[in-house]
């Protein structure tokens, strides 16, 4: 990294772009980078120049000598990366749309990284994050690839098992959001605040939670057991935990395990929306085209208030943050998607977990917290072994793959609709599934 | 056993009860019992008198000279047995059809050895055997305690965890019914057949099909997959699987995965089965009544034909083969709930599985198998932990460990109505769990 | 097997081999051998003539219909086999001679399958082994491999992780041996005792002793930790156990750990025989010779009794026993050297083990023991670790691989003379040992 | 800690103290320390006064406002105590020339920490120290009990396994040492090397060593194979290590590995020390006399440079870098004695291992590592067995499990001398070992 660090964001063209930019000009100080390279595909060349442009009006605004390239030429970009984002949507909205009404359908939940719905969106990114793990070995090989797309957890898993690169982070937004979040509800800075997490991503656990080093737990759960101080993220039903039960979980829940203790309520819930067309993915995308008119307007030069609407609350942090510590060999504690080692006992030794790390410039490393906790290692478990063999489908495009990983999904209430869905699914997103490709036409 | 065996079967008033005693006839010359004793508790007095006579009818028609005996008195009947057999339904049918119909009232699978009605028939169970537990290794701390009370898997999950008395083992009838059933759709006699069952009661897995130690799991796969000859249960709806996620299984499931993988469609048939009152619980009531007039007939000296309807078929060959083996140190193979031990590792060592065994006079020992297939690990593992959680509010009347195994356990889908329901069924049952005692008053 | 069993031994000039024929005779009723083919190379032209014409002496006078066929022909042999035994020496008794003087030359104990003498046992077999498996997967694809070769555990390890032929079992007569023993120290009949052996090769303890199926454990350690009856081989100085430390292991050792309990003790007295030209293999090859010039009596057609001395024990019950339990699917229990699958929790999952198994069909599979005792689990690890390394230097040919094994078997004592060690070995087996061919000429 | 920090160093009177108290002045800011308690024990009153008085001028002369306490009543030390460290010899080195000198009497390796000498460190040390730990549960529960009594990792075992109080680390020099050295051997500044440490206290391995970052084992490994370039501890001999050796292990040996790999070696250069006289405890005996008589001297008012020669080196750098990270809430990464949690996955997981740790105000948390390589995790799991069992006798008094630790212990190599070691070593060091009471008389 010697004349500056090089950064390369693929799905550049995304609306979060604008976030990324601001906390790299933020944390100029401490992490000077010389090149951001936003790459995108021809179908999102229109969004990439409106928020490249928008990027490039941010820094010079900022005054700091980063130079901001645009383009459609992956290969080009990777040569010579120090850092590799990766927050791309292979379908984009409109495959999203079809992810959350699909299921419903058949009577399922419809959410865009659990279920059905998180299998494939997992199907469709693989390939192509594979895609570029392979490029990244053979043009960046001593590059990070910190991949923010969802399903994080499935991603991951797929990227270390069957990926080139062995330089692998997965990150979510969850984790510091959380974090953040209790450290207001508990009125105090959120330096002071340390979660012990442990799970998966999207299936992750605080297990204990540290105010100063000293254990507050009982107090966060009694807030947590509080309808009207229990955390949400933008995109859940925010359906208060019954208090009783989050007491005798005796960790905390992330707002995702809503799918999992919540299955009917959500389940109805969604039924309605279904009906009157406001599933997330259609409100994002009435968002999403708000904020690209924003965007839009050249005399805008600083991030606008309205993207944090969006969902991706702290997303720049988590990413700035661990680029910032691998870069400055940090040492600090961030809990990111890495190959589990050990940390987590009842988990796969080289599956990704969601655990917090200890970052340094040798990456991310795990903290051990022996086994989990009875109370939630079944669910966690039962998820790691669907997101294995839908990590394998996804690779494979063994047509019986995805329709195991489908059934066993908990979300997934039958094995006949699941065929059902299946076969709808793999017709609808085709394009997007090219690994999939004789089996198509036959069924 | 100088004198001969001394075998105590307590619930000695079963309906069961003709084919146990059928078995031992049958097998007097390996296995020469002296003494049976049929215990019961006083509610069941009437029926314990009239199964009784008819086993002694029995007894004498076939020349065996074994003593029948039948009393209240349990620590009586203890002292100095060889073998306990148990095989008690506290709280009686009545109790079953609460734990049936509860369930569907919240919209829930309402089942007796799954879902919550698992849960209740379990906290009501688990205290008596642990009472048991403690009398034996007091009055025969030699003898074998076999269980048959449902739920099995977390009732020897208890015992192992929390009894006195450590020579424990559980026994279910479906392992041997899949064997014959398996024969048969295969055309071959049993004995050449081996099934390399693993995970755990009511949630065991055939492995491998062995037809004299060659795989035909292949062909047994394309058997499963057939509509026409899937094989069921008589007390779960005989919904035919889909073939191609039979076949991306890999693995036999059991007739109760049904439970798990077509969750929606049996909740759909329980829905309609709750108005029209002919949930499983009632059916067998009903059988139950007709039974019990047939065995009062003091003509009849032999199993009616009728009992095999009752749906416990192989349930006396699974019980005396233990028994014999035990007795005869034959070194055989059986499907048995024991402690895993390491068989199964992805399980924990000191968990209750359900698996192959080879039995000696020592008892059963597992055979181990390695990791369960990751296409059934997790759901094995979140019943697993389920199940301890449920073993643990079972001893300890702790009301927040029942409200955490009900809500995590899969077939409950809201943390809210888990309570409900929770608090219902306490009440409901509340003559049957002493040991959750103040609370219920104060919910 | 439609037209009889064919059996092949591929180092059949051994001088056991009267015992296996022997064996095979008295079994006939129950193991009905069409053919046995007795393989070895150019080398052993002379002996295999020998005592496969005594062979077919014994078979003629009693009056089976067994073909004996002698051949140097391996592959011919193998083609159709069901049970391919061997029983090879690489090297003969001269470099058997070498593996015991050698090291104690450099202050260390010569043992033949114990420290560096067992390494290069090892190493010169197991490419040998490797062959067999790779022509079996092809000429005899579903016989049964059953090795009896030393050191058995390094070869089991090797066949396991590197061999084409996954049906593969090893065998030692120290099991049935020592449960032999007892049984005669006990004064009963050896079918009333189970011993339950769990560890490796050459390195299994007994963890318990049951008499009738109950445990006699307390028994035998008294009887071990009495000098005047404990356990020894013909191959091991019989140096008593000190009393105490017996009962504080807990546990059974076999006559080979004292090579590791007992280490200065025995090479003192090794490098006394070093002097005397009495190391065990010059005794064993003067009984060789004398074995031999038996064999060629022509008047002789029975195994003569003074094989006994010979030091194999048994052996041709441990053979035979495993051979008709599996063609005869009998479910009964032997000790074997078998893939762990974690039956031994606290090994490797995918190294070999020997512990108990049950022997079906299907071959032999391991029973759950758990965790081995902390007294004895190091010690069964540390070994585990030098016979995996072992392994790999044997497939690779790899010098750094060698020395590493050489110099972590607990028996050497320094890593500069284990180096020293190791080139002298190299030096002198290099006709056997065709793999580390560049390194010979370079060190 | 409102009022400053309060910090009881027991065995205050060691000859180590200047250096503790040289590291507390030169921190004072980031570690404001207001009451250093220096407690030993009556023998050590004399030590305690001349060291104590020296501590005193120290920080007078520094200015710092530090006050230093000596006493003999530790309970009134550890009230209220935020750090406690222990740094002890029960018996003195008279105590350290017994563990020596015995075992070469019996032709077996005689060493502080390793062997029966460390075996009976550890007897002597645990109960006093399982003592202290039951007190600061009462007196101090919030505080930290640094370990750096010898033998620590086998102190720690029994500390996490037995010992009332839970916040326990256990600390030595050598890591600290071998990243100072290894630095100095790359030419390097020490911040910029990393070394992945894992394994047990004098049984710790480098697994990876990175310099910013970047592997750069094979350049060390290159460093370790070259004899002027080897790393060794003042207290063992510098034997050099085989380089072919070093390049096969593939990971960085500790000094106290010669013990291992070198043992025959390591005994023929002690046997000549024991008759000379000058065994490590007697040159220490000598070097100590001389620092006492400087520490005396009323002007001296700084640590004398000739401390450095006593073999402590970084001791005070290891102990105040650890309180000053969780006092500070550092986070940053020190290898430390803690439970292991499933850091290292192939030894237990309630085991003290030593492993870099991650050090917040909620105190160290072990980095998970995964397996050990094959080619030490024998050895390591050999050590910890002997950990176990000898820490169950130093904390229940038990002849039998001392025999046992003493036999399975690699350095001894005869169950009947390890028996008549033992008798004598019980013997010489009675008073130091009140648990074993009884036996003591009998043998």
């Amino acid at each position: 990294m010697k004349k500056g660090i090089k950064i390369v964001t693929i799905g550049g063209g995304s609306s979060y772009t604008p976030e990324f930019v601001e906390g790299l000009i933020k944390r100029y100080d401490e992490l000077p980078v010389r090149e951001l390279w936003l790459v995108d595909i021809e179908e999102g060349r229109e969004k990439l120049n409106i928020v490249g442009n928008l990027a490039k009006r941010m820094v010079e605004k900022a005054g700091v000598p980063m130079e901001v390239h645009l383009t459609l030429e992956r290969r080009k970009a990777l040569k010579g990366a120090d850092f590799v984002t990766t927050q791309m949507r292979v379908g984009q909205l409109k495959a999203r749309i079809q992810d959350e009404r699909l299921p419903i359908k058949y009577g399922m939940i419809g959410q865009e990284t659990n279920g059905a719905g998180g299998l494939f969106k997992g199907m469709r990114t693989i390939p192509v994050l594979l895609e570029i793990s392979e490029e990244m070995q053979e043009l960046c090989p001593d590059a990070w690839l910190i991949n923010f797309t969802n399903p994080a957890g499935m991603v991951t898993e797929a990227l270390l098992r069957y990926g080139s690169h062995p330089k692998v982070v997965g990150v979510c937004n969850l984790p510091i959001n959380t974090r953040m979040t209790l450290a207001k509800l508990l009125g105090v800075e959120v330096e002071r605040v340390l979660i012990e997490f442990a799970g998966l991503n999207h299936m992750v656990y605080g297990l204990d939670v540290l105010l100063d080093g000293e254990s507050v737990l009982e107090e966060v759960l009694d807030i947590m057991s509080d309808p009207d101080r229990q955390v949400s993220m933008r995109n859940i039903a925010p359906l208060p935990w019954e208090p009783e039960f989050i007491r005798s979980l005796g960790v905390i829940p992330c707002p995702y395990h809503r799918y999992y203790y919540k299955t009917g309520d959500i389940l109805e819930k969604q039924l309605e929306e279904f009906k009157t067309g406001t599933t997330r993915a259609e409100v994002v995308q009435q968002l999403e085209e708000e904020l690209f008119d924003l965007y839009k307007d050249e005399s805008l030069a600083v991030k606008p208030p309205q993207l944090e609407e969006r969902g991706g609350a702290y997303y720049s942090d988590a990413a700035c943050n661990l680029i910032s510590s691998i870069y400055n060999d940090r040492g600090d504690i961030q809990t990111l998607n890495v190959r589990n080692n050990g940390a987590i006992s009842d988990l796969p030794r080289d599956s990704a977990v969601e655990v917090n790390c200890v970052v340094t410039k040798a990456g991310p490393e795990p903290i051990a917290i022996g086994e989990l906790p009875v109370s939630v290692s079944g669910l966690v478990q039962q998820i790691k072994s669907f997101e294995r063999v839908a990590a394998e489908a996804s690779v494979t495009g063994s047509y019986e793959k995805a329709l195991l990983a489908m059934t066993i999904n908990p979300l997934v209430t039958s094995d006949v609709k699941a065929k059902q869905l299946l076969d709808e699914m793999l017709e609808v997103h085709k394009e997007y599934l090219p690994q999939f490709g004789e089996r198509l036409t036959q069924n």
